[in-house]
């Protein structure tokens, strides 16, 4: 941040004091104000910052609750006239809707973001100056935030070590619905289902399952609020899920393997879609499954080989099976790689599965 | 296996020729039969086990494609009148209703199988002796089969390095439809939706909507064959996800925040019944963030930290972030392992992010 340029942070959670944490690492100078005067003063020790008092700022961060943000943001309009503001909500479209409502004036200097620090717990373990470094974080903008204002919150994200990924509100909220609260739902709802089952049926369990509903253990609180503020978008898209689940079950029972086939071939290219490690795509990647005694030292001699061997992983997963005292772990790595680690673990007296 | 019992495995894809090759490290005398010459010459090759001409049998092991499951174990009654009979179809109730309708004599010799290993690849990288090591393999019975008969496959199945779990065949096809069918219908759907969708929206992509569809990558041609045997159960437990995912969506229209929040709680619930390792709750373990250079040798450096602070990982998870040339590792050890990994951690000059 350049030098006698003052940030307020309003909010005093896990994200709000990150961020006051990252800024004083790097020598900005920092208020914080809350209503809660005891997380406030937490807030200050934990992060070096401020209490905010009445100085001049240059830059707004609102870090409180989703429902509150556009009243303080609208506050901080007029507060600080020469601000630019921005927020940390994970929803934008019903905040600017709210502003646009409260008829605010100042909207070329407001700015809207959202760093995805890509965890499904909440807050507990405590602030952290680096909880955003190498997380994308979106600067959602609207037709009327100005160019500077844009310019102030991408200098925040890149202070922070996230890198900026520039999107309109409804782009991004549309994004969300689809990349992470659809999903959200969906593990809930499957996960839900083993509330019905036979626990006999559940202990047959294995990674596939496992994988599917692991976001399931989602802060349900936290969550509650997330889809609330962006409803219409994912119900429109759980909406066309259900449909296509409702297609899957008819061709199911009418016996059209054609149409099975399509669903599933359509999945596999869904797949493919995904950014891979270091954007590249995930085509050109095999697997290795290694079993391992369960004790430690043996996934540290597992990867002191892989590392002699010069190969790369590109994944790690280690796969539990219902009441084994030994794991498997599987290996992803590029498709050149494996005839080089192979061989080295063998040698290494791993038992190299497939 | 006792000695002088001789097994036949009919069918030599991946399965049967990695159980052939299994049993003959173990000094089992096997035979093979193939309807494709030229694969049963491979497999011979590949296993050790000799060509079926006529020898006398004890126990049959039928490796097939679903469909012709049924009609071969129908054969194998007359051809081999003393011998048990198994197979190793993912799905059990078609191949015994067949059984039924063909009205043969002899069903207290029939066992179901079911060798769960766990693995969303096909076959392509060969069949291995160590398949099933570790892994649950379900001995599926009727009511007719002998005690005898669920002793030899028992005997296949530990002889092989599984581990039997016992089930009936409507246990196991509707335990299987909702742990293992219904995800890979979920996920495929999912991963479908990423077909309809922008580019720039798929970009935001990060870990919860990637484990989501992880197992999309599937085999379209085996799903539709595992997907069609199971189609009643499918489609029941796929019907009552979408009606479930169509209540959510209300809720989410309706702002009915409590009952969002209940459907979350429920998956919450959900999830802690998925046994953990060792059949362990899930509940007692805790996440630690870590950023790395993603460089060989950074993660056995990593691991050997944790081998020297004596900590065992429960799971492993590699985040790639966008366009990020660093990595950060998730780390799931037990709740009172994190005091003992943290420090070491950051003592060996790991960034510990939470």
């Amino acid at each position: 941040m350049t030098q006698g340029k003052n940030t307020l942070v309003i909010g005093t959670g896990l994200i709000g004091t990150s961020i006051a944490l990252g800024l004083t690492a790097h020598g900005a100078n920092v208020f914080l104000s809350d209503i809660d005067e005891i997380a406030l003063d937490n807030a200050i020790k934990v992060s070096g910052a401020s209490k905010y008092t009445a100085q001049d700022i240059s830059l707004v961060v609102v870090a409180t609750p989703p429902a509150s943000v556009a009243k303080i943001i609208a506050a901080a309009t007029i507060a600080h006239p020469l601000a630019f503001i921005t927020d940390v909500a994970s929803v934008k479209g019903s905040i600017f809707r709210e502003l646009e409502q409260l008829g605010i004036i100042g909207l070329d200097r407001i700015v809207g973001g959202h760093p995805m620090a890509g965890r499904e717990v909440s807050g507990a373990i405590g602030a952290q100056g680096n909880l955003f470094l190498d997380r994308p974080w979106v600067i959602a903008s609207t037709e009327a935030s100005s160019a500077q204002a844009i310019a102030a919150v991408k200098e925040l994200v890149q202070t922070l070590g996230a890198f900026p990924i520039f999107r309109t509100i409804e782009e991004h909220d549309r994004a969300v619905a689809l990349i992470s609260h659809t999903p959200q739902v969906v593990a809930s709802v499957m996960a839900g289902e083993l509330m019905e089952a036979e626990g006999s049926y559940i202990e047959l369990a294995g990674q596939g399952i496992r994988d599917t509903i692991r976001i399931a253990g989602s802060d349900s609180a936290l969550w509650t609020e997330i889809l609330s503020e962006n409803s219409k978008y994912i119900a429109q898209q759980v909406t066309q899920v259900a449909n296509h689940l409702l297609d899957f079950a008819s061709a199911l029972i009418d016996g059209d393997r054609e149409s099975v086939t399509a669903k599933l071939v359509k999945g596999n290219q869904g797949r493919e879609r995904l950014p891979g490690k270091h954007g590249s795509s995930q085509q050109s990647t095999s697997m290795l499954v290694v079993r391992l005694d369960d004790k430690p030292g043996e996934l540290a001699r597992l990867f002191n080989v892989a590392a002699q061997a010069n190969v790369n992983l590109e994944d790690v997963r280690i796969d539990h099976s219902l009441g084994q005292p030994t794991g498997l772990v599987e290996l992803t790595v590029a498709v050149q790689s494996i005839d080089l680690l192979k061989p080295a673990l063998e040698a290494g007296s791993f038992v190299v599965i497939s």
